[in-house]
């Protein structure tokens, strides 16, 4: 099954047994799942892949998990990689794809990170998970402790989605609102964690096996490609595990031999109200500084201290790739131009990659013609206050529905 | 591709070309899509499947469309089957699955019958496509006609959940809230037809092909039960096309020798506020007398008059299945049990079917070791004001957001 080898930390390369629960390296560092790839190079065949399970578990030799009766799967992944001729044509690129990760279970590429670091936990006989999320990765984490049978707490922005909030509550999760932002919640998680060991930390780069879930979202891009990476994946940063993911695959299927052609530019997305990683990339500096005064509609996009800013950085660096920041009214209507066009009414996240993909054709930085894929991260079903404000109304007369909306408290 | 062969009426049996467009028979019976089931078992294998799409057209054989150029998809179908242990042992049902169908573009399983009846329009050439809808299909409809650069029309009743106005708002359709329910909104769209046959009613059964869509979550369960049939499936009823589809399924399945265990009980579950076909089906009538003062808050199973009332009724016959209603506060909360033992939020008509299995099992009709598929149709995230309702409230003195909900004017 599973080829892992150790956790090695990605700032001071110290290496860490993966029999014993981690946090971060002693040094600060997040600690990063490496795997004997020789091995699996030997032994695994990229022909047999068609023949495993129809979810992200079918990439078991490169993910962490030893025994399979830990594994908690709720059908992750496997999602659909759509090209998308209509949007395409209205934004001047010729080869574009979205994958659509609203299709996941809780409908968002959360699922993928939380199945693999749930299951890691059930592995290692950690049974109280807590963890502070912008919201879906609280919606994930809620649903995968439910189906194993684990205690969940979440600490989120009280103006987190109202979806999100009722996600959590209804899978029995106990749920903290904080005043505050998403490390305001990472606090109140440190600190839980730090009085009672029973309680686990499970914030991303915090926890080491989220990213290997999330990672999966490469490795399926590269197979439903036919083993040709693109030119270039459009990808929303919030807190980073996407990018550092899918970079950490690409690399992984360099070493495996099975993308001859090479890896992606990796090309971050931000909201202009909460660009960290954008205005760093530009500075040309190696660390974020934090961003003061978030403040974005798109909630996943509104961390202001991401913790895997380094590797963030190096993951856009590495790939020739780039860092752009999109209004939040602006990715509204991409999201809106999306659904007419695709029939995918996708989360503000994925949105801004729609809004940034067009600005990327028109400045130059991408070219009609290179083959690209951008993420939608999720549904737009948690969203519909948001979009309902950028919908025409009805015509004169007639009845319309716009007028009353979720309203958060 | 296609072994489609012609239409046959399920009243009259006269046949019909699938060359032309066609909404009932001259009868006014509901045509149902015939295919060379000979050709198909000679030369068609089911080992072939894995190596076809990662969607419902998998099962292209089967299905209508003749070329490929036709088809509309955004990966529709290729749900997983999940085991259920933990609401299966609290329900006392030891070999339990979920189907999950929120897992589709739209968030429901309408896509399938939407993705297959869109494809044909095209193939047709019928450019404007009207529909009643319940909600969901609309969404679904409203994404299709998007992706496929058709014209959508909808009707839908005033008070249907806001998320499916939204979509279909979002998608571009063209939407009409009609003061009355989907029988009404059905009269709309005949008016509309009749008037300018421009427009293509797609109503259930009304319109030949959604169910051929609807169908493929039969074929998928007998493959990821290894070409076994389940001993029960529980399924909600509203307009009944996906009783009626999967029913057929089994059927084909049949002829094509591929589960040779023979098919499942099929069992209908409805709201004790809108129950014509258990109300028939207990009566031992052929046909549903149309309900009056239908209400329930599952807007998918408010159907008072279902066109296919007499091929639901016969498919229950003819399996030894049954048909049972639910009220709506054990439906919510049987949803909430859902999520909370198996981190799946279902849409109140998956929740009916979890209510429904308990009384089924209680009552003997269903015994605690036979194999049962339980469907969840679609995503909670449509309606989670309903379940707000349930969930309990914060501890004192802690923040609560379930004051201001979704609040439809």
């Amino acid at each position: 099954m599973t080829t892992l080898s150790h956790l090695e930390c990605s700032q001071c390369k110290r290496q860490h047994s993966p029999a014993e629960r981690h946090n971060l390296c002693e040094c600060g560092g997040p600690l990063l799942a490496r795997y004997d790839l020789e091995m699996a190079r030997r032994n695994w065949n990229r022909e047999w892949i068609r023949t495993g399970p129809d979810s992200m578990w079918r990439w078991a030799p490169v993910l962490p998990v030893s025994t399979p009766a830990s594994i908690t799967s709720l059908g992750e992944g496997m999602t659909p990689l759509l090209r998308a001729p209509r949007i395409g044509a209205a934004m001047g690129a010729s080869q574009l794809w979205i994958k659509d990760e609203s299709q996941n279970p809780t409908g968002t590429f959360k699922a993928r990170g939380l199945s693999c670091a749930v299951s890691m936990a059930r592995e290692l006989g950690i049974a109280r998970l807590a963890m502070p999320s912008a919201g879906n990765a609280g919606s994930a984490l809620a649903a995968y402790a439910a189906a194993s049978r684990l205690d969940a707490r979440i600490f989120m922005p009280a103006d987190t989605p109202l979806a999100n909030y009722i996600e959590c509550k209804a899978a029995g999760a106990d749920v903290t609102l904080v005043d505050g932002l998403i490390h305001d919640c990472g606090r109140r998680v440190a600190e839980l964690a730090g009085n009672d060991e029973a309680w686990f930390d499970m914030s991303t780069l915090n926890e080491p096996y989220r990213i290997e879930g999330t990672k999966t979202m490469a490795y399926e891009v590269a197979e439903q490609m036919n083993w040709r990476a693109p030119d270039a994946i459009i990808y929303p940063c919030g807190g980073g595990a996407g990018l550092i993911g899918m970079w950490k695959a690409f690399e992984e299927l360099e070493q495996l031999e099975w993308i001859p052609g090479g890896r992606p530019k990796m090309i971050a997305v931000q909201a202009e109200g909460c660009a960290p990683i954008v205005r760093a990339f530009e500075r040309g500096v190696a660390q974020a500084d934090p961003w003061e005064d978030a403040s974005t509609l798109a909630s996943g996009l509104r961390v202001p201290e991401p913790l895997g800013d380094i590797l963030v950085l190096r993951a856009l660096r590495e790939s020739g790739g780039t860092a752009i920041a999109v209004s939040d009214q602006d990715m509204l209507d991409a999201g809106l131009e999306l659904a007419r066009h695709e029939g995918i009414l996708p989360s503000p996240e994925g949105a801004a990659c729609i809004a940034a993909l067009r600005r990327l054709l028109a400045a130059g930085v991408l070219a009609a013609d290179e083959r690209i894929v951008v993420f939608n991260t999720g549904t737009g079903l948690k969203y519909l206050e948001a979009y309902s404000t950028r919908l025409p109304r009805q015509h004169s007369g007639e009845q319309d529905k716009l007028g009353g909306l979720i309203t958060p408290r």
